[in-house]
């Protein structure tokens, strides 16, 4: 069973490739507004899920797995769930900032052609798991990381996707039949684009501004600025 | 402070440019022995943080800080933790899992002329942040697809990535002095890297396969066979 583990030639991308990521890194959105109706084709949709698979997981424990959500019924489900939530969300902010957020657009689930759920099964890979032996979490951390590789591949193949989390997990769990043992990480929506915004849309109307990157980064230890 | 959202063409990459993003996905690797003593340039490390700083993240939080470790001292009592956590790791692993486990060099913490901690403040953006109302966890998870953003740029700039994981988070804390509210979420090693494993070492080396990914896929529900 044991292999030869081979190194291959490493090193920086050209130029134009070295662009190409930071073009899908810089313009990939968070979607909600501008799914159009087109289809996605199989084969696109599974280069993205290949794309999702390929991830970083700790001790190679692959926690993940892909629903792919199509059927009618089982979006306006989700979509009520949401709405449920979405309506326990809004009367958690202060009053000056309900009316903002009533008018905000946070999910495409009926109109994007696929909603895909990925999961995190917490007991993949037995009672000890190499890397998760000292933080729990580390699972839950590859399952987004594949939700990330996804997301930046969609970027590049014209796919917007849009992240809903504002919907009770158990409700989730119910719907989709989730075992005790999987926790619903990621809720998307995927659809074709042709239009995104440039900026983020929390941004652009206000809700919050970027923070200066040079704030955010340290030397050797909190609080020193680099 | 509102402004108008302004949309812009989107739309597939050209071929070139898709494969480029996936090449990233595809090469990027847990990088553990292949690192060069070579510094990493400021510029280049710039550019990493901002693409980590451009991920997503729930209601706009940005709940991620970047401290950057070039302090020997500081290395050295990172070092010392994960040895001491490693050794525990060993012993929670079936006997017969023990030697190979043992053999595996699992973290390049001195080696790599740069350690990165990307943390999560859990109290930004103060007491109710927008999509984080139903699923507390939402703000690690943004964190984690900052780091997924930095792997991937880093890959495209010829810069390894490994995460450590097998560490105290209590020690991880204290060593940097992080405040009650953040999460140390990945401690990472970066360095410039020349060559790199073709596939996952734990797959080489027999630890675990690869699933395959047609049984990881689901229709609409849980069990359902796509």
């Amino acid at each position: 069973m044991q292999q030869e583990s081979t190194l291959g030639p490493a090193g920086p991308f050209s130029d134009e490739e070295r662009a190409a990521v930071y073009r899908a890194i810089y313009s990939r959105r968070d979607v909600r507004s501008q799914f159009t109706p087109a289809p996605i084709d199989d084969a696109v949709l599974e280069r993205l899920l290949t794309a999702a698979h390929h991830a970083p997981s700790v001790g190679f424990m692959q926690p993940w797995n892909f629903l792919v959500i199509r059927s009618e019924t089982v979006k306006a489900r989700i979509s009520a769930g949401f709405e449920r939530a979405n309506a326990e969300a809004r009367e958690m902010f202060p009053e000056e900032k309900r009316n903002l957020y009533s008018a905000l657009k946070l999910q495409g689930i009926v109109e994007a052609p696929v909603n895909l759920c990925i999961t995190c099964d917490r007991s993949r890979g037995g009672r000890v798991v190499l890397g998760r032996t000292h933080d729990l979490n580390m699972d839950l951390y590859s399952s987004v990381c594949a939700v990330q590789n996804l997301w930046l591949a969609a970027r590049a193949e014209g796919i917007g996707v849009g992240w809903v989390s504002i919907i009770e997990t158990d409700e989730l769990r119910e719907i989709l039949g989730l075992p005790e043992s999987v926790v619903p990480v990621a809720y998307l929506c995927l659809g074709h684009v042709t239009e995104l915004h440039e900026r983020p849309e929390l941004e652009s109307i206000g809700w919050q501004k970027r923070l200066p990157l040079e704030e955010l980064v340290f030397a050797d230890r909190w609080g020193n600025r680099a």
